[in-house]
């Protein structure tokens, strides 16, 4: 791997109740010097839940997402709270978001976003042997639950409402790790 | 679809040089009020190129990615210019990143990366018939240039340095449309 460009100085630039960002000056090995943005990362992290049912069908959500003004199709998701692991987070978010608990869950992957100007990361579960069970969460209101096929991913994201890169990641690395199963 | 909450106020919070947040006062159909926080958006959005070599290669890049202090694997991707669409901003950044153009390109999703937090779009593009040419862009160094078979995505996707999920999608997404050519 490349030689790290050595960080000079990182300054606090602009904070608001959810988000700060950060100015990071740098040195690159070649000697070229750049000042960048980013947000600061804080807490744990976040997960992403693919459930799927004995049919192969995987449990979408309709949310409302304030970045876009519009509602969404996608996979239940949630920061990971205080004392809870990737896997605990992703069961209460399933049961909260989609009212179903999974009796086997495992982590598929850590994904960033948007690398070059935050280090967040959400790691992708994939959820099976689910069973209703429904916990309240701090959702504003009842998300709409939609399962759909596996196997026709294809239809499901040439839809203009299913655009969460995030998703689609995990759900196509979901599908092919259950057909080498 | 449901309906759309009503947006009862919109305030600007915190800004920096290259973000901008925003308070949302929401009060959604059922009459429940949330105010929540988001990066406003600026700009034309982004694009995320997959160039495949005629041997069914994608082209990666080796990048610094500030958000996580650490050198990354990914597909080349940058802002869309004033005056530029898509396909002429992906056809610019492969050249600049990469040192290759394209004589065929073709948009293939656009895609969000937290919609819950701001509302970034990415264009994934497939651009084809490859040929070497550098432009100069504003890349603080150059970039190592990795191919890496179509038919191995697997195995990228088990690198710890290859996590971000946009280009996890757009190469699946590429991958499935050209078996169906």
């Amino acid at each position: 791997m490349p030689v790290k460009p050595d960080i000079l100085k990182v300054t606090a630039t602009a904070k608001s109740r959810l988000f700060q960002v950060e100015e990071i000056e740098l040195r690159f090995s070649n000697g070229v010097e750049r000042t960048y943005e980013r947000l600061a990362t804080r807490g744990r992290g976040a997960v992403m839940i693919a459930a799927i049912d004995e049919q192969e069908n995987v449990l979408l959500i309709k949310e409302y997402a304030v970045g876009l003004e519009d509602y969404l199709l996608t996979l239940p998701k949630g920061l990971i709270d205080p004392g809870e692991d990737a896997i605990e987070a992703a069961n209460r978010e399933l049961k909260e978001e989609a009212g179903f608990g999974a009796e086997r869950l495992e982590v598929i992957k850590q994904m960033t976003s948007a690398p070059n100007y935050m280090g967040h990361k959400i790691t992708s579960v994939l959820a099976r042997g689910l069973y209703p069970c429904r916990l309240e969460g701090d959702e504003p209101e009842e998300m709409e639950v939609m399962r759909w096929p596996l196997s026709q991913l294809d239809k499901l994201f040439q839809r203009e409402d299913f655009s969460e890169a995030r998703a689609i990641a995990a759900l196509y690395m979901i599908r092919d790790k259950l057909k080498q199963e």
